[in-house]
């Protein structure tokens, strides 16, 4: 398979004439990379339908100036004019045919539309996915599937799952629509599956195209798979008493727009459709050369791969590549106050596009809030003093949270910033398990595989796999940066020494030339650190500034290297990667994730194994789980979390909080604090 | 190498009279595992001083009634009578002799004193570890060694060094003395070596028997070393507010005497001299059940090993077992309110033995207290719903925490608890680094191997191990359990499903029969989950309940196999083990650590290959760190932590936190609240 070149097909080209003298952005916090407000929305909404006939918006976002513009913008502190033009990006559908819409905002324009030929579709929206929801009812068999079960149809519920690609030479854009049923007002309708039966919806067509109706299987029962507390019947108490943080002064953070400034911290954080979070030009005060050093121009989750492991009729294609088929944005959800996040968060809105065009607030999209969670940031108690004083540094972070539910999953996406100069990406796995009907209600009856766990009565978790590949083009204090590989090596300690020593451990630095040379796995049963260095830059003494990768939870894909939908998810082979920036290069799993090919995942732009020595380069890290369901998982899922951390390694000459001030105790309580 | 039998010699069994109506313990709150209390220990004193010609006391700790006595004790819900008799178990040396003491402390007398002829020395104490810094002051050649240097003798600092065993047939109880240089009051001194210079003391003659000279090294500056904040200029603001804990109505725990009960866990937290905080009795309320059922018997960190990895004569016997050697309890440090934890916490005392066997007593020495730090235990939006309606459950958890100061090392040692049932241990490193002195002042100058990271001018970090092996002896809804493999399996798709999937993966169960079977390492490339499970009980559709273990950091050795410090620490060959449980197995490094020589250790023990299944078994789980030091390092380090989880799989039927009332938000501030 080869990269596919993209066919110019140019459709429109209209200059379109609003009032002269439109603000280039709305409001006052002008940054470069904010993402598109409801006003530039709407401005592309009326661009693209005075130029396509009733296009279907799948994706529209900020289509970022050149890197070079933007550093050279804020090398300027800011004070820069705003960078020109602002430009949308638009992938919509007209009829069965995608189109690419480059808009320039400022002047109004379409700069660039052309069709795409290559393969995959583009991210499903919102709308079609209720539409297609909702036209099966009207069809006759899916109706029959549902009364020969005794069920009534308007408690049927549904959920639409993409259909990956198994061979086929030809497709079409369609889905497959699970069905489950909501008995007497329970909202976990996804423990009760109408097992055997799903529809196929063409969603350009928007008709059904297929009905499978192939088994009967007893429907699980409803009792005790409602979560909410309300319905809990008995409710028992833990006897927590309330707590909460408490800020007499308020926090220490400062929103501009969407520009974070806290302690030693400054970085932007944008919000897409399909990354749903994105931190920018995080970069770090440093104290002593009196000026902010750059860390990380670019990070956020670019894909996320979730293969069930289920080969059946029902449930071979469930393989879901999260980010580009639903959008991490799209499937953002409002964070609930004093819940999802503590009182003493603040709070950004998002914006994603409907169908139409229209820009759809999402509420409380992204929070920020200073965490202490009693830990120490450093410590030592001089034993040798008489009073065993200590010299102990309470540990204060930041936090930049977003929440998708991606139809039964919750993730929870945190952004943490420490003074010491980490950066700690955390991702939690909450929500509802994907379960099968079963008619087996005791494991003693079991003899076959069930390809799961049997998590209650007629309820099978289904075995799946998470693979979060998160994309961070770090630009360790500037923009030309090498891989190092650290490798630890036993060495024999007969040499020189006369000391009755045998053996000790050293490190070999291995500088990654090529892209081949950035492919690591953490698993492998070699050991080594993976650090990014500037090579340009040394410290006091001499070492290479840098910052180091310490890895997440790691898995390693365990299906044939030849199934198509490893070959769809093959960004998941390796741990890290490592490519020379490249704007057109932003989603592991290609562009057009649902029903890819493999034809543009990072494993096939590696192949090209480009230098990435002293390079503008970007580090890929795959984090991932087997999961195993267990009943605790039932009917709703306790937070798994999993988490790696971008640390300085010599990129200070000293530790950064040596020399700050402590926090201040507080004292008394400031009775007029506001909590929220 | 064999395990020693050592030799049984009596030498007193006095009867004491004492007042005859001393009570069994002198405070309320009896527990069978409750630490022994400062009048205990005076008894113990005066037992053995009594008996012995002047004892040095190098170890004092409770000896533990049977497990089935405390069992049957806790069956009854703590309200049958005291377990009889209570035992105190003392190692003293007496001379160049160590004796291991057993004591009824109900009648007062020693049932069991025997002296101890095996390999290895006990617990060095606080005292002689002072003393053997002091001697040397008085000895001409370490003067020499200070003036010719141009050094001030009052300003020179010590730290006690242990030498391993590389060998030798006969040892004597000696250790290293470290000299550092303490200039203008800095504390810092490990940051100035008085490199190459180190003497030799017999500890049970308290001389000195050796005293080395050998470089002469530039001393590297006092500037920048001290982490004082009072001694930092420029002081830098990152400007950070005040922040805090509010809890209106206080903690939700209750402290009865070292046994905490909180939310659905009930749990003993003892202190010990040589392993620090002890968690025992660890159950979880199942609100169905009505009734507590048991996880945790016990939980402690076994050996703590740390091999520095600079072969030369000055740093090669630097390979510390520093439970063993040291003794975490021993080095345990007051925790700073508001600092160490959070104002909410409340305190234990804990006691270690003076030299001469009186009690001192260390101030909040444990802390326990609730942490909220703004994360959720589950959460699911209905994303169907019309006002995405969702349910939220912030996490609120226990933590019970300790610092140990081992010399230039802390270690934050935190056992968390979560109402899911997940137990989580977290491990803090933080201190200062063990640096050598160098002619270095820059990396271009280094053509040779040095054995670490050149921190600063003149001076190199050393490359080191930590491993820390934990003592988990598990019982999950009782005592008989078995260790299960879960490994994961790719198995090929073509049979019998008409689907184009290839392949998926299964999980395969294997029972580990024998210890040879409990041996496992994660980085070995092989998939698999590892869970303890009763396989007596089901959950309510037949899966057998049990505990999984979430691995923490793992690193396995990288020295030769027959170096001796890996001889003497192969513990952490594995990072699982699976023991049958045995009252004498508590230290993996060996009961006596110092200059031990690798036959009493995990590695050996397991060689016997004793039955695991069905069995009281202990889960050993070993985590660790390749340490390559980084100048954020210099002069303090910034904390790095590593955690394992013990999570439940199968054990409740659901979500334990599905039917828990959900944190009532605080919504106004208690003006009165105590902050501390």
């Amino acid at each position: 398979m080869q990269v596919t070149s993209f066919a110019m097909n140019l459709i429109f080209l209209t200059l379109l004439t609003f009032t002269p003298n439109v603000a280039l952005v709305e409001h006052a916090h002008y940054h470069p990379l904010n993402p598109l407000s409801p006003f530039e929305l709407n401005q592309v909404k009326t661009l693209v339908k005075n130029s396509y006939k009733t296009p279907r918006f799948q994706y529209v976002g900020l289509d970022e100036p050149l890197k070079t513009e933007v550093i050279s913008w804020l090398m300027q502190n800011k004070t820069k004019e705003p960078i020109s033009p602002r430009r949308a990006f638009v992938v919509a559908r007209v009829g069965s045919q995608t189109y690419e819409i480059l808009i320039d905002l400022s002047k109004k324009t379409i700069l660039r539309g052309k069709a795409y030929h290559g393969n995959g579709y583009p991210m499903l929206n919102n709308d079609e996915q209720e539409l297609a929801c909702q036209i099966p009812h009207k069809y006759g068999p899916f109706v029959n599937s549902i009364t020969k079960r005794g069920l009534n149809l308007s408690e049927v519920m549904c959920d639409i799952s993409t259909v990956g690609w198994y061979g086929e030479k030809n497709t079409k854009r369609v889905i497959q629509v699970i069905w489950y049923y909501s008995t007497g007002g329970t909202v976990n309708y996804y423990m009760r599956p109408i097992e055997g039966v799903m529809t196929t919806v063409d969603l350009d067509a928007m008709k059904v195209v297929a009905h499978r109706d192939r088994l009967m299987i007893p429907m699980a029962k409803a009792d005790g798979i409602d979560y909410r507390e309300s319905k809990q019947r008995p409710l028992y108490d833990n006897h927590i008493k309330g707590m909460t943080i408490l800020q007499n002064d308020g926090p220490s953070f400062t929103l501009d727009g969407y520009n974070v400034r806290w302690a030693n911290w400054d970085f932007h954080v944008g919000f897409d459709m399909r990354a749903g979070p994105i931190i920018s030009l995080a970069s770090i005060f440093d104290h002593d050369m009196n000026k902010y050093r750059s860390v990380l121009y670019k990070g956020y989750l670019s894909e996320l791969f979730v293969p069930y492991q289920d080969p059946s009729a029902e449930w071979y294609f469930r393989t879901f590549l999260d980010a580009g088929e639903f959008g991490l944005g799209n499937c953002a959800v409002p964070l609930q106050p004093s819940k999802d996040c503590p009182n003493n968060a603040k709070y950004l809105d998002g914006y994603y596009t409907s169908q139409d065009g229209t820009p759809v607030k999402i509420s409380n999209v992204i929070c920020v809030f200073e965490r202490y969670s009693g830990d120490v940031v450093w410590r030592h108690t001089d034993t040798e003093s008489d009073d065993y004083s200590a010299e102990v540094r309470p540990d204060v972070t930041l936090v930049v949270r977003m929440v998708s539910t991606v139809g039964n999953y919750d993730y929870t996406f945190d952004w943490e910033f420490k003074q010491t100069g980490s950066i700690k990406v955390t991702v939690g796995l909450s929500g509802i398990l994907a379960v099968k009907g079963t008619k087996y209600t005791h494991q003693d009856q079991i003899k076959e595989e069930i390809y799961g766990t049997l998590l209650a009565e007629n309820i099978i978790a289904v075995r799946h796999d998470h693979f979060l590949t998160f994309y961070l083009d770090l630009d360790i204090d500037d923009v030309a940066n090498s891989l190092t590989k650290t490798r630890f090596k036993t060495v024999s300690a007969t040499n020189g020494t006369s000391a009755p020593r045998k053996s000790y451990w050293t490190v070999v630095h291995e500088t990654a030339k090529t892209e081949s040379d950035g492919k690591i796995n953490f698993d492998s049963g070699e050991t080594h650190e993976i650090i990014v260095v500037n090579p340009n830059k040394e410290t006091n003494v001499g070492n290479n500034v840098g910052y180091r990768l310490i890895q997440g939870p790691v898995a390693s894909p365990l299906l044939y290297k030849k199934d198509y939908e490893h070959i769809r998810g093959a960004f998941s082979d390796y741990h890290v990667w490592v490519t020379p920036y490249n704007k057109s290069e932003k989603w592991a799993g290609g562009d057009y994730a649902d029903q890819s090919r493999g034809d543009d995942t990072l494993a096939k732009w590696t192949l090209r194994n480009r230098k990435i020595e002293n390079n503008d380069i970007v580090l890929w890290h795959t984090i991932g789980v087997h999961h195993v369901p267990t009943q605790e998982d039932y009917p709703i899922m306790p937070t798994l979390s999993g988490s790696f951390e971008l640390r300085p390694a010599n990129f200070f000459d000293y530790n950064p909080v040596l020399r700050i001030k402590s926090l201040k105790p507080v004292t008394y309580v400031n009775c007029s604090a506001k909590l929220s």
